[in-house]
């Protein structure tokens, strides 16, 4: 076990404070920033999370701005999925790839305005690809790391939390929508959304100066509902098929292979950048493909790199994520399969650091 | 003290096998990449890297080719410094900077010919804003991460231990130049630098597969050399004056503020992106500059996020990284410095978690 060595390079965030009086007893780092992993233990943590409600410091999330006449253009060139019906109170999950089709990361885009858009980013560094597209073809739009940081407030007593700092008006937005709304003298974007499926929101705080006023002002509000510091969670976070950039995609794959082909519009009038790249890989069909995967216990920590995945001797691909799962009894994992092997039921071995493993292709997450 | 949260997302390399066999107490996250910070004490590290020999898995300089007909070009879009004298045996140091001259990275270029270049980065995907542009330019070239990982031998006897594993050409390698050299079936390259001023080597690692045969045959070559496992060594680099990015400067800083200038050449033929920004830049002056800061002790951990420097009550900078320095008995820093307070002998206050201290601008560094 390996202790973290601070310093600038791992930023740390307006919250920080908050999350170390909190106890946070595990980090990683995500774009080059510290994000808890855990607070109590995995266990714990997720029992929290799906009966309570906790705070998530998520400024990991780090914002990409485009402001200007060509960001929405841009914007387009930046995904295969269709942004044209989009509205000014959206959020959207959009893969972002290559010329070659590879995932860059997988944000989620908030659209301010057709001329300002924020990408709220995974674990790489979007900024330089967009800034780099934007020099290269000139575009004129301006790209930046604004200072907004996303606090998460997730658990099935969110809504309840949030009603108590915000006002009733966030009960009425709906799923990957926003509004802006009131904190002391200033507003922050507020959307329904988050990295987990137990319901909830992100508040994307303008001004690091009023992070721990926030925090401090849920914890206060909160307390009768149990609230607690928290982050995403593994078991949580596996159990119910969220995916992570650079654990279960990177850039060797592409979106097929992650099961977003469903929101790719690869026809004429989006101009995405990798758009003929993923027709050839929409029309040839991806070799392999992102599944859920059961896989036999006893408990056993999650993958430091991936596990291969065995039928019979013939390796077919991988597990990347993996955690002991309490509620379903099994270890919960997401793994890339090649397509012959990935039908509900299939029988595997996986290749784990405690010695191989039967594994069985699930139909579906375990939420 | 937290733990690291391992992950897949947190890359493992062809050395972390020996890294930990070897004891690693502690981590850094850079490019996505585990690197060793600490083995026994930051101390007695420094002090066996001054008197002895270690080898360094420094995979985390993750590294980006260029392939093909525009690869020239491109290397000169990228960087300021001119690179028209460069030999195919040599790496330069090269500031990176986007278009408003703000430091994208400092990595080293490793020209292979004119048509092939390696650079191994510093902590941000530069593989981004390179892809970006290529593709943006619609430049004839290829852009991707190969399988390369650098291993540095550093220290005073690293001569020695790399002639018993490379022969005595590697005596022969000048300052930033670099020889193919054979190691069992295959050949790496060579070159004289690293992260230090103790003098060594960096190996480029292609074929991961190759990395713990090479490890162990160092080892054993080097027993009585009294080799050891090591990792860059804060107290070491701050004394050399050795800036990480990340740390000591961001994207908000240009190459003048970094004590780069001297590198840049701006004249009409050299085509960097950020040339016209540069020059006025350069023509005002810069307003901050990096410079070396003895702090008064007693001996403190390093900033976790950047200490202000004061003349009298006024803001005038800030520490970015600093360690107890037991050879030269003060703490040594790295600070960014407004000009008018940045002369050899300025007195200053810092603010550190323990207090104020004073502290004084240094001449030079301190090696």
């Amino acid at each position: 076990m390996q202790s973290v060595s601070f310093s600038r390079r791992l930023r740390r965030t307006p919250f920080t404070e908050g999350v170390e009086k909190a106890g946070v007893k595990s980090y990683t780092v995500y774009n080059h920033t510290l994000l808890a992993t855990v607070f109590d233990s995995l266990e714990s943590d997720c029992r929290h999370l799906k009966d309570h409600v906790q705070v998530w410091d998520v400024s990991c999330e780090r914002q990409v701005e485009l402001l200007g006449p060509d960001a929405g253009r841009l914007m387009q060139l930046l995904t295969p999925r269709d942004l044209r019906g989009m509205q000014d109170d959206q959020c959207y999950y959009v893969p972002i790839v290559d010329s070659t089709g590879g995932m860059l990361n997988d944000p989620v885009a908030v659209k301010r305005s057709e001329n300002r858009w924020w990408i709220s980013i995974a674990d790489s560094d979007l900024l330089f690809w967009v800034k780099g597209l934007a020099v290269g073809l000139k575009l004129d739009v301006s790209v930046r790391e604004p200072d907004v940081t996303p606090l998460a407030v997730q658990g099935p007593k969110a809504g309840e939390l949030m009603a108590r700092v915000f006002g009733d008006a966030v009960r009425d937005i709906r799923f990957f929508r926003y509004k802006v709304l009131p904190f002391g003298k200033t507003n922050f974007i507020v959307a329904r959304s988050g990295y987990s499926k137990q319901g909830g929101y992100e508040i994307y705080v303008e001004g690091g100066e009023y992070g721990m006023p926030l925090w401090h002002a849920l914890f206060e509000a909160g307390r009768d509902l149990n609230v607690r510091a928290g982050c995403p969670n593994t078991i949580e976070r596996v159990e119910s098929g969220l995916l992570s950039y650079g654990n279960d995609m990177t850039l060797e794959n592409n979106p097929f292979e992650c099961g977003l082909g469903k929101i790719c519009t690869l026809s004429d009038d989006v101009g995405c950048i990798g758009k003929s790249a993923l027709q050839r890989i929409r029309d040839q069909g991806p070799k392999r493909i992102i599944r859920p995967i059961a896989i036999d216990g006893p408990a056993i920590a999650g993958p430091r790199e991936p596990w291969s995945l065995f039928s019979g001797e013939i390796r077919i691909g991988q597990v990347t994520s993996a955690a002991w799962s309490p509620d379903f009894d099994t270890i919960v994992s997401i793994g890339m399969v090649e397509k012959e092997h990935c039908g509900a039921g299939t029988k595997l071995e996986v290749e784990t650091p405690n010695g191989r493993r039967p594994a069985i292709v699930q139909e579906n997450f375990w939420i």
